[in-house]
């Protein structure tokens, strides 16, 4: 047992207030210590737009929210790709001890649900109810405080922290060789470009691919795809400056649609959407369209199975059969995360991996210190 | 060799002008001598609705069609749901003789193309370039006049004439036993609606199934169901008239949606759009629903393979496995089409099945005949 077990950490996270406001570093309590976060661009999303994320400035209650799409009760503790050591369990925890080198999973496997017994997805539903209201699944509260205030939980994850606490389902356990500071991206970004190509799309030796968009997910679509064998893979971007680039992930063409005055998204296939659009934005099309051979998915985490899979991926990683140093293109600490967001939004950024290492900043002084 | 082989033979048709007006009855020229046709209420938009046809008024270059959306050029002779007797065929057709009996099929199936031979769809590519665009593919031109001028093709099919020609691809032989007023519904309706439960969505034993709207093609799939073992089988209409001629066919539940406040069609899974909008008419939804796990599929042909699977499926009722007589509630003459579609807008009528019998009627003045 770890000395902590069963009681309080102080250590600081950052803590969002609101949305569309710089991060505040905040004191919460809390066992999983984060060693390495990234920023996923869902987070992005959730900083530029306010209208993504619901306020809970008014203390609604958790009972009365919509559960369908509750992600962003504020004050809260974002962030959900991840790596760290598990530094205490709770009673019942079996799969992992203290000690373990782990990867928290937004997507949590409890393998008992129908959801996961049923062999058609990967959206586990068992603490669905907790985590979708952020916080914890057996007395319905929150694990963090500032100031003695409850702070939300975030996806059932919450790393923009030193320490956070995660259900037992939501955390897969590692090799305890890999690099933390690499393998974090397997908690969000490159697993879900993958397996939207492996799982969801399904895609095969000789298909043509196109990839709307060469952040981090589409990069790693490409890269799935020229492990799948596809014939062509197209990258499409409004930013000719990642075309270069997405050639070593095994993009094949490129495709600017701003050169062209049709659209260019005619075809035939599997439409595979990944990420989180903006609150109230939708897609639409002629239903002739899905009559005449076109199929609409969507895949959350790519369609892995956390637990089981992310430590896979892991070991795929460690034999060099999937990239991740190549997504790694700035470290920051986590006491510069609204610097990392500002990166991420500037295009050159694939991701930012942050250590959760706080100093004292004069220039930020909106920053609050517990 | 019929003694009509490579000649003109005159007979009655109904040519439709232009979109949202009454049909009229004119004599073109034309090998397949049409027995039976039903109406599909596909045609029941096309009329009601004139942004669903393209008129052709100002003979517009086929050429310069978009071939993506081009069903319904004008003037010309609707209709894709029948049945009939082999007339004559034209050279190089080796799979049909003179007096077979077949069913006519809007949807080809060469077994040659990329499509049908890919196994993953039934979309066969061979014909749509003509077909698409109301012609012939050989000599890119139309087998009816009236008066000298040309009238287009429908859905390579052209049921409503007593005789039309079609693509040897667009042609099932079937079982000559098989009573033809009854297996013309084969054409269309019943197969889409059976395929899009079983070759689309898939459906496993012990699934739930809702379908909206309660038709022929709603019926179909509740029957399709219920041969698939699903265990609720949920029917949804606005007019409460269709619910209890909807067990007949294995539906166990209904919802009529007046009767909610709130959206009825929550829920996760497969969705399967059926049958043709109004042009314009568009589906939109939130991304996230598709990410979390909700797939958009549609059908066409309820996804079976025409030439192939059509005579299974009339040996199919011949044996007693599907139903196809519970569909037919009305039947008409060709002559009566304007009366038959207003049957069809009432909701009482499932499918109208019309003889292509005409004889003067003075009601309809606006009727021309040739």
């Amino acid at each position: 047992m770890a000395s902590t077990q069963g009681k309080v950490i102080t250590c600081k996270a950052v803590v969002a207030y609101e949305a569309n406001r710089p991060l505040v570093i905040e004191a919460p309590q809390a066992g999983v210590q984060i060693l390495y976060t990234a920023l996923c661009h869902t987070l992005g999303v959730a900083r530029l737009d306010p209208r993504f994320y619901r306020s809970t400035r008014k203390k609604t209650c958790a009972a009365n929210l919509n559960v369908t799409d509750p992600e962003g009760l504020f004050p809260c503790i974002l962030g959900h790709e991840a790596a760290g050591i598990v530094e205490s369990v709770g009673e019942g925890v079996t799969e992992v001890k203290t000690g373990d080198h782990v990867i928290p999973c937004y997507q949590a496997e409890c393998k008992e649900c129908k959801f996961c017994k049923s062999g058609k997805t990967n959206l586990c539903g068992k603490i669905r109810g907790a985590t979708g209201v952020g916080i914890m699944m057996n007395d319905r509260k929150s694990r963090f405080s500032v100031r003695g205030t409850p702070i939300y939980h975030f996806m059932g994850t919450s790393t923009f922290s030193q320490y956070t606490v995660v259900h037992d389902v939501s955390v897969a356990k590692i090799d305890p060789q890999a690099p933390l500071e690499k393998v974090c991206l397997l908690g969000c970004g490159v697993p879900t470009g993958l397996g939207a190509l492996w799982n969801t799309a399904k895609v095969e030796a000789g298909s043509n691919v196109a990839i709307f968009g060469l952040g981090t997910v589409g990069l790693a679509v490409a890269e799935g795809a020229k492990a799948a064998g596809a014939s062509r893979i197209i990258g499409i971007d409004i930013d000719t400056r990642k075309f270069e680039r997405a050639k070593n992930f095994g993009v094949t063409e490129f495709v600017n649609p701003k050169d062209h005055e049709q659209p260019i998204q005619q075809g035939w296939g599997t439409s595979v959407i990944v990420g989180v659009a903006a609150s109230g934005q939708e897609i639409a099309t002629r239903p002739f369209q899905l009559v005449t051979g076109r199929v609409w998915k969507g895949t959350a985490f790519g369609g892995f199975k956390s637990r089981t899979q992310v430590p896979q991926l892991v070991d795929k990683y460690m034999n060099k059969e999937i990239k991740i140093d190549e997504y790694v293109t700035h470290n920051l600490t986590l006491e510069e995360i609204n610097k990392a967001f500002d990166l991420l939004h500037g295009g050159d950024c694939l991701r930012c991996v942050l250590k959760p290492y706080f100093k004292i900043c004069k220039k930020h002084q909106s920053w609050v210190y517990g």
